[in-house]
């Protein structure tokens, strides 16, 4: 089974760059999952459901978050009801929406788990306890297993990345919005990507404005971010390669479009 | 000019792999200067004077740090007479050593420049206003400026690059020990990188022994990190090409050499 | 000479305190000058000018600021124009407003300076280095030097303290909301307290609605702060006598009024 | 009922205090138990069995522990012995020692409890469910539960204590070093204050040598922090009243000891 990921999407210049891309990678690649981590869809910060609606419409079979999952409030009105969308499953017990969701391919069904880092980022419930218990869970119903672990330092990414190791299928980690040249298969089988990047503004700064992004390094004042409505744009994802059998990874290869890096069907 | 540069040399795995690919990779891309990140070259932490004699020995030309430069506390005893070795610049005034240093290849002297980010770091002076204060100085002498940049979010690294397009030849990225994929010429003709990765052991946590690291996000607990003796290694670098009149870059590809990557002459 | 100086008030029910008790703090102890840190003033979070001209006009001769000075947009408009109103002299050069300011009273000229820290804050200059250039533009002027530090760790505050002791009149504490008991005159003769405390609600969590702050702690979800309209209400104060020839402190007492400490004429 | 809580202990010149002036204080308030927060007592980082015992045999009943517990490798030899002996509740699940004890006194249970604020501290369990399980474990034996909650900020701790406000005797913080001001008797009738304060020199920074300290901000190069081996110092403490029926608190008070506030019998 072939599963494509898509990196954060990033304001309206980001789902330009999904509607445009997901039909020609998918034509390219034939995935069998197609999954797009929303967590900046709506101008930069968070996600509606109108978005979520046009992911999937456009091709992505789940949607995952992070920590901007809740900037748009709207969130709460609706992630009860949508069945392919997680939030990072380490939020405390109560929280709205869910960690995991089931999709199935062929007969196949493959879990999908949102998980957060806790350095430099808010304190949840331990995200190693936390995959523990959800892969027991998941194991229950199928052996493939993807995570988006969506968090700040290498150091936890790597360590998540490990000690899942011939666990689960992937963990491709988000948040940091630069795509890192670390994909690879570990030792016992789990395909690691550190990040997958970003999708939206290549000119931007993480895929805001980057002259705001500078006065705020420059000046310590509060600055106002906003997604350029100009410019040109890229898209960050990986494309997973697994055994549907055993759940072993196979192969995992970056894919990056933007200007220096056109796409080829 | 061709400029090779090596990410965070973690170690004696990470000693040897320079000692046993510096010449090899010399041979095949003739850079007419080597940089060395040696930050984490003693034992994961800090540098001693032999190795960096030792680096100097091997073929590089300027050694640069980051916020693990005082770890040895030789450092302090050596440090003011290596004049070939930078810590980061913006470090306050009265602090030994240098953040930059000037090193000449055929007739053409190049600014090698070491500065520290600050999110989610210890509290330096501002790197933007010191690399104004830098570039300031540089120009006086030579339009090549390479930047070393050690810090720990995408969002302050693309600043700075950002920041100084036009300005330097290259900003490239160090500390997080991973690796990234957005090496690329900005706009205005500056060599770009987020990180450019870790040279040290293949299979550890940021080149230390995974099994310690994941204790240590398991328990909370102090746990004390060694780099692993054995194992597979890999090392991490960048080459940039660039005009020597101009200063202005026109190139630059990342290196990264492991087990899934061999090197090929 | 007898300094009054009012710790972080918070919104209106802050701001009703000073208008009731500047009055009657000054019929009992007759300050010669009177500070009021009025950084959450406008509903917990930065300053208009109505709010500071009130603070003049409740009593006050001097207005200090923190963190949030900023967070009420018009701050931009007329801080350059408040002669009495000064912001963290740290924030880099460039920065509108001022951070130092002169007041005086019976022929005796005092500085009174607003500072920042640095650990768990934003990434400003050395408060140190900051500190060492004001004292020595104000000692030209007057031996009368008054410091509000605004700083979240004990140990900075500290540091500031003993760093300053013998040179200025008074280092006190702001931004934690919560006075202490570490009210002294230090061996060089510097009136110094950890923090001075918050006037405004007394039964919210640093002067805001308790259920937010808890319900924030408890989902780490965002939640908007608000300052309770209703309740019971304190004021948080220092008065500190000085000799105003050599501006060496003499005593610093604590002020705190509320249901459990009422204040007596 | 009346406890006596003594706050952080920083090594010898804190243990002198407590033995000199547990003696004295017991004779003075005569209070029924005795606690002793002692996670710096060894030379400023951790505990030693002896000096736990030591404790024991000064006069306290139960020792608590905070962030440091662990720095003195020894504790992973006796803490699982220790019987009046508390770490942080919230370290994760099989982490040594223990987050709660009983002690008894005049036929009468007290729940003591060690529990760790999360704000700019590591990322342990949640303070908040983990208190509400131990308080719902307690209450099956007593209604007098006492809770040291070491944390950093004075958001966290005000949160915790308003939280358990009438489902617990007290609540005192620790960790600061500081004391603070802002005790009281809450609506629901619980104990608390922000802060208790340090035992141990008077004259340095949070109880160490403060040119080490000042020299680490001023620098922001490794420095090694040491306990003062002479000069003044102080007694931190806070003495409250309860119901050992319903186990409401009645009652307060600081205990400040230095040259500042000296001692009356
Ligand atoms: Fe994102
Ligand atoms: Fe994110
Ligand atoms: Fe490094
Ligand atoms: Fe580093
Ligand atoms: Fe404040
Ligand atoms: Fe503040
Ligand atoms: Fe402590
Ligand atoms: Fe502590």
């Amino acid at each position: 089974m072939r599963i494509l990921f898509v990196g954060d999407v990033v304001g309206s210049p980001g789902r330009d760059m999904v509607e445009e891309y997901l039909p020609r990678l998918k034509r390219k690649y034939a995935p069998g999952l197609t999954i797009v981590n929303g967590e900046n869809a709506a101008s930069g910060k968070g996600i509606t459901e109108k978005i979520y609606r046009a992911f999937l419409q456009a091709g992505a079979n789940v949607v995952t978050l992070g920590n901007h999952a809740w900037d748009k409030r709207e969130i709460f009105d609706f992630i009860d009801d949508a069945k392919n969308l997680v939030r990072p499953a380490n939020f405390p017990e109560g929280t709205p929406g869910k960690g995991i969701t089931y999709v199935t391919y062929n007969q196949y069904e493959v879990a999908v788990i949102n998980l957060q880092g806790r350095t430099f980022m808010a304190p949840l419930d331990c995200p190693f306890k936390k995959i523990d218990e959800l892969i027991a869970q998941a194991k229950q119903r199928t052996p493939i297993i993807f995570i988006d672990f969506h968090a700040e330092t290498t150091s936890e990414k790597q360590a998540i990345g490990w000690y899942v190791d011939g666990r689960v299928s992937a963990v491709v980690g988000t948040h940091t919005h630069v795509q890192t040249a670390d994909n690879r298969i570990l030792p016992q089988g789990t395909a690691y990507i550190s990040d997958v990047g970003m999708t939206g503004p290549y000119d931007g700064i993480l895929g805001m404005e980057r002259e705001a992004v500078m006065k705020r390094f420059l000046t310590s004042l509060p600055v106002r971010f906003e997604v350029p409505k100009e410019g040109r744009t890229q898209l960050s994802g990986v494309i997973i390669d697994l055994d549907e059998k055993t759940g072993q990874a196979k192969k995992i290869d970056r894919i990056l479009i933007n200007d220096d890096h056109p796409f080829f069907e």
